[in-house]
């Protein structure tokens, strides 16, 4: 058995964690707030790290669930948006220097796909696809039974893929990607917009807006909020409808804020995903089913991903 | 040393080969014509098979490359567009009564790729790219080093991805995928119908136009017939940088009739890359280039499917 101490860092927590090989309740878990007035984020993991560090036994590595893009090889963080000065950061080598153990970096939402592949509702599925829709959208993917992380661990940017060419400007720069049209922001700013020009809505009397509120109006029957929600869910099933040309696989598992939404998000998604679909020959043996794992996802996900490393 | 036979099934023409392990060059390699009054494909498939049969060795496998929708599993083809009868055909049965040895199906850009992969351009590339672009646009990826096929055999369809939605009608029955605005055919028609509205072109009175004659008009200089390769080559560019956000591949190869325009066609393609990836971390550390192994990408990647498989 070997244990591993792992963390899944946030813009507003890092959550950190140790674990032992195939058990996915952690031995000890710990959140921080991951802003402070006196300490960079860097310095507060490290200081929980070394909090809940096992040091009677032999950790066997530690794993870091990274909200944004890096280089798995090179152990830099290239860009984490919410996390302060999380940029060009070499976090491997910071790490190295304080425990001596091997350290591996994954992008969140690609650990969550793996977490749910070994310890969630994806047990089994070997082709997988996994999509979070919150503030933002990722996801990741298994191929083969192994984790796509690609060449440099930048793969899996499920939210950067354009579903209308000039379309909205996305938070990354460029127009028409998923994340602008179907993230919480996007199907809040959508209502928010639609007020504005006059649209009857239990919401207008809202100020700042935001998905959580737009979710709970369409529950309780808003026209206009069960149209965002319905759009938002059409987006996600026709980008979903060409991942699954791409990669044909036997489960897509979604999560995030915004599936709390249940069928009210689902029903939208599985109807563009019959309509855009090339043929029933992919659908009729794949599931699509919401995620397992909650907020533990990310921690159960670094675990998944130090069980399945060849440390050499 | 294993020995094996494959075949690769156009609409024109069946190419079949007998290779030996690790050697790409064909002991026998025959071709014949696809379509005839007297026989169906199947049974010249058949016919050719036994003529090339080595009897005096063992043969390992048998491996088909296949222009259409199969799945892998149970051993079907769902759909080839182009060749004469193959619907729902247990093409795999049809082969095992006649041969008695382990059959493999692939669809033919798949095995293209991993043709590249292990004998052709791609080699050493573990996260790889590999997308044909002809008559139609097919493709394929290597994902930490094994074929992407997916649950069923029908991943990698790159052609049938939506990049115009509600844009001009696709073979597939839908709207604005790629195939239907970047393939051979699509490059002919948009210059056909420039020509129809009254544009200037050297190819006014080429009747029945084709995208090899748009491609030489381009090169000889022609304003229309360059800017309709410029248009498909900035759909495939754009259309690559979002599979690029999705798989971060170390090497992207690019190969089929339309890439014989040269840097006519893979300008533009580096150009729309450059403007739709999300940073420079996705491309530094990637080549594009075109494809290496020419007609016999399907003979060479069926050797290399088998090669790669396991069986028991």
């Amino acid at each position: 058995m070997e244990t591993f101490v792992v963390a899944d860092i946030g813009g507003t927590q890092i959550r950190a964690a140790v674990f032992q090989t195939g058990n996915p309740n952690p031995i000890v878990v710990k959140k921080i707030r991951t802003k402070d007035k006196l300490q960079t984020p860097t310095e507060r993991l490290i200081g929980l790290f070394k909090e809940i560090w096992p040091y009677e036994q032999k950790v066997k590595a530690i794993v870091v669930a990274v909200p944004g893009y890096l280089d798995k090889n090179e152990g830099i963080v290239f860009e984490a948006p919410n996390v302060p000065g999380w940029i060009d950061l070499p976090l491997r080598q910071l790490l190295a220097d304080q425990f001596h153990v091997p350290i591996l970096l994954g992008n969140d939402a690609n650990l969550a796909a793996i977490g749910e592949w070994r310890y969630g509702v994806g047990k089994g599925h070997d082709n997988l696809l996994y999509m979070t829709i919150s503030t933002g959208i990722g996801g990741g993917a298994l191929v083969n039974g192994r984790l796509m992380e690609g060449h440099r661990g930048l793969a899996g940017e499920f939210g950067h893929f354009t579903i209308i060419p000039d379309g909205p400007l996305c938070g990354c720069g460029h127009r028409g990607h998923l994340e602008a049209v179907a993230a919480g922001p996007a199907i809040a700013r959508y209502v928010a917009e639609r007020i504005a020009l006059g649209a009857k809505s239990s919401l207008e009397t809202v100020t700042n807006l935001t998905a959580a509120e737009v979710s709970q109006a369409a529950q309780a029957g808003d026209a206009l909020a069960i149209q965002a929600i319905t759009q938002a869910g059409t987006y996600i099933g026709h980008t979903l409808a060409d991942f699954i040309h791409l990669f044909n696989p036997s489960i897509v598992i979604l999560g995030g804020g915004v599936m709390a939404s249940g069928s009210l998000i689902l029903d939208p998604i599985k109807k563009a995903l019959l309509d855009y679909i090339l043929g029933n020959s992919y659908l009729d043996q794949m599931q699509i089913v919401t995620a397992s794992l909650g907020d533990n996802a990310g921690l159960i996900g670094a675990l998944a991903l130090a069980e399945t490393t060849d440390f050499g």
